[in-house]
């Protein structure tokens, strides 16, 4: 026989940059982002889902990163079109408030759950497909939308369980901050393109201060930044008076809102823009005051200013405050989870009028990796009981005792794979993380009792007790068959 | 001025094919979906959630029309691969039993609920992204897991409100099939490419009976079959007796599943692999006695066969069988909500194992169609009540009124459009399913009282009541503004 060349099998792997998400992943994730549900669809919110694939044009170039503005999506050609996978979930949002907007109610609330899509060059903890967890409000120009998604996220972190205290949303505006451009000599409201690429600079210089320290962003706004790996990024070329100016305002944070909102007016006294921001951020100080709602939980704070260029007044970012130890074993804030504003202009680019929108984003990850943080996961994940086969041709009671406990709520499987090697059934069922392993030979069978084994008690012991330890708390017990399904009651009870 | 073009604007549509799922449809999957999970959890299955993207090479060509290998799926080109969107949940699911093969628990049960995308020509209820949920045992060549996966089809399906005697679960086997087409002179076991494309056509025209009928079967068997519209199908070119032994097989159905077995084992009796099927169908059917899912749950059926190629051993449908009244106003059975079998070549594409696999597949939309059809959904899809804005001034006391409806778990919203207009408050309320309107204008504010508006009852009485009625059935009350939770609730509790 000749030899002929095997045919090449597929690699078993996902494409670079994408994950998969296994059992207590999947669960925990689920059941944070339904109690987020929950407190937006108590709020008047209602979900949206919309279709993954959008087309190119429908997108528009919103992505966060400015300076790529056709980069960034996945893509691909149609007959007609150039269709791609939404980047975010603001987007499609603007193409539904455009497309239904003589069926939607006015004003429309909606939240939205689900994965987005980024072709970006994947890293560590940087993947290609990500979920976001949006609420937003389109159609009301009122400063109650604005004050309201604030009050909501707060609500929304405690129902996730992060305490008062850990969190604090921060509030700012981009009309304050439009008016500190302009006191500084960068914003011309006679001609606005003039200096946008100046004005693009210093918004991602602010979004750094976190990160660079009021040093790094001085150095952004001026001649540039070189950072720790040698790379130099230009700056915006900002005098120092000008930067100054800047520096003022991210600094303008004082003990109250009130002082805050005053600092801001006298700093953009110049500008009738930057009036209209301080009188927005006090319209939502008041409104949130009236709610209850102190500086414990949501703060008006300049140094806020997100990223993303498409903002037209309010900006607000919900930070946690807890420390945690990062990856070099210092202590560090554990930072930003949620941010978003209102941007006045995106439904416009379909219908050429302009709707008034507000909306947060959380990013489902990091709040995710935030409850892990504080030991608040895990516990919905629990291993099935496992009735293990010792007899192959009994198999029909073993799955009969997985249903009596099915039948009585509890989580319950039969082994199902070569029953041969008993000490492989308990392997497996630890693998299972499974707190109960029930057993019956045949001669349990002919005494009409069950050997019920608690595996969590069993492996403390195995790992900690004395052998009178372990004959005082058998954990194994053999029960009459009919007190099957109280024996695993109570073992799951103790756990 | 000299007249500029306007940019043209993006069209505000979805790509063709796809759709938007709005409030109460997403609410609606939702619960529905989060029942069936809560039964593939208590029987021991556990979530995965894969990425919607794969290598071309990793989804192969598993899709159900086989005759077009290559076409059906979104795809386009990265530096070195093809990436895909996925088209299932098996493809994925064989690809990480391959990947994670040393860390998952052997055998794997996991479920799968989420979008797959078919690049497919859209037509009047067919979409190009819809949902799947999908349950399947990897690692288990025991008949316990398809008869396990049949028990739990069935569960959930009573779990989202299909009663029993409402739908049953069939189930038949390719091995049967197989031996029927060594019978029938078409399957050489030494020579299994033989008559492949024949047995293909075969497969398909089987899976027509529901539709075709006998006779329609008999000719996609034998010449050809011509349709309403005059389009002729290339038929498998069987001779009658050929065909008479395909036919054999499917009507071979009887009163109980030991009649049936029988008559199969004596139609196979030359047919080794055949037999080999007959006692896999035995071994289901007694297991499923055992343990209570009698005939009028899951019954042998010779005429199922499932149209996708890569199934070797049992396979199962489930069909709800109460009736529905079509788009010509006919009355007909509901017909297949989810499908499914035993295919034990997949994960050896990947790995050159073969990896024993059964699973099943739930259509989505088909089941919330049929629950829709009996009247088992929109319950869940109640709007808030409205707090309406009598003056604009006010606008922290209303914010305060929905508060304190929210904090008594109460749906509650304050409108939040230009409120100049009281009647477009009302119209907005009424879209949005609002139950009561909460208003409170400067008069009632003084007097410390707010007035709710039960809208539901006041729809009722505007659309039937006397006048009579309508005096003694006040659809609007004042209430002192410290009984506004407990006179919204005695309206809930009522509606």
């Amino acid at each position: 026989m000749s030899k002929t060349k095997a045919p090449r099998r597929p690699r078993a792997e996902t494409p670079k940059g994408f994950r998969d998400y296994f059992g207590g992943d999947v669960v925990e994730r689920k059941a944070m982002l339904d109690r987020i549900a929950e407190v937006y669809h108590r709020y008047g919110f209602d979900p949206l889902e919309t279709s993954a694939v959008e087309t190119v044009e429908a997108l528009g170039k919103y992505l966060p990163d400015v300076d790529r503005p056709n980069a960034g999506v996945f893509a691909w050609q149609e007959e007609n079109d150039w269709l791609a996978l939404r980047y975010d979930l603001t987007a499609p949002l603007a193409r539904v408030a455009a497309q239904h907007r003589n069926d939607l109610p006015s004003p429309y609330r909606r939240y939205a759950m689900g994965p987005v899509w980024r072709n970006e060059k994947p890293g560590p903890g940087r993947f290609r497909q990500f979920y976001q967890c949006d609420a937003d409000t389109v159609g009301s120009a009122s400063m109650a939308a604005d004050a309201e998604i604030c009050a909501m996220l707060a609500d929304a972190l405690e129902a996730v369980g992060i305490a008062r205290g850990d969190y604090v949303v921060r509030i700012n505006n981009r009309k304050v901050l439009n008016g500190v451009m302009e006191v500084a000599g960068i914003l011309d409201p006679s001609d606005p393109e003039k200096f946008a690429h100046e004005r693009g600079i210093v918004l991602r210089a602010i979004d750094k201060l976190d990160r660079l320290g009021e040093a790094g962003v001085r150095a952004l706004l001026g001649a540039g930044r070189k950072d720790e790996s040698g790379d130099f990024t230009k700056g915006a070329g900002l005098s120092n008076e000008q930067a100054d100016v800047i520096l003022a305002f991210t600094g303008a944070r004082r003990a109250t809102g009130s002082e805050t909102t005053a600092a801001l007016r006298a700093l953009v006294s110049a500008s009738t823009i930057g009036g209209e921001g301080v009188d927005e951020l006090e319209a939502i100080a008041a409104l949130l005051d009236t709610q209850g709602y102190g500086p414990d939980r949501i703060v008006i704070d300049p140094s806020v200013v997100r990223g993303l260029g498409y903002y037209t007044g309010p900006v607000y970012e919900a930070e946690l405050t807890f420390e945690i130890t990062d990856e070099k074993g210092r202590p560090r804030q554990f930072g930003s989870v949620a941010g978003g504003g209102r941007y006045d202009d995106l439904v416009k680019r379909f219908t050429g009028q302009a709707v008034p929108a507000t909306g947060v984003s959380i990013g489902v990850d990091r709040l995710l990796a935030a409850l892990a943080a504080k030991g608040l996961t895990g516990a919905e994940a629990q291993g099935p009981a496992v009735v293990t086969v010792m007899d192959r041709d009994r198999i029909g009671d073993y799955l009969a005792m997985a249903a009596e406990l099915r039948a009585a709520g509890i989580r319950a499987e039969v082994y199902l794979g070569n029953p041969k090697n008993f000490g492989n059934q308990l392997k497996y069922a630890d693998r299972r993380g499974a707190p109960v392993a029930i057993i019956q030979g045949t001669d349990e069978a002919a005494r009409g009792v069950v050997q019920v084994k608690d595996l969590i008690l069993g492996a403390k012991i195995a790992a900690e007790a004395s052998l009178e330890e372990w004959k005082s708390q058998p954990a194994q017990q053999e029960v009459p068959r009919p007190d099957l399904v109280a024996a695993v009651r109570r073992i799951l009870d103790r756990t």
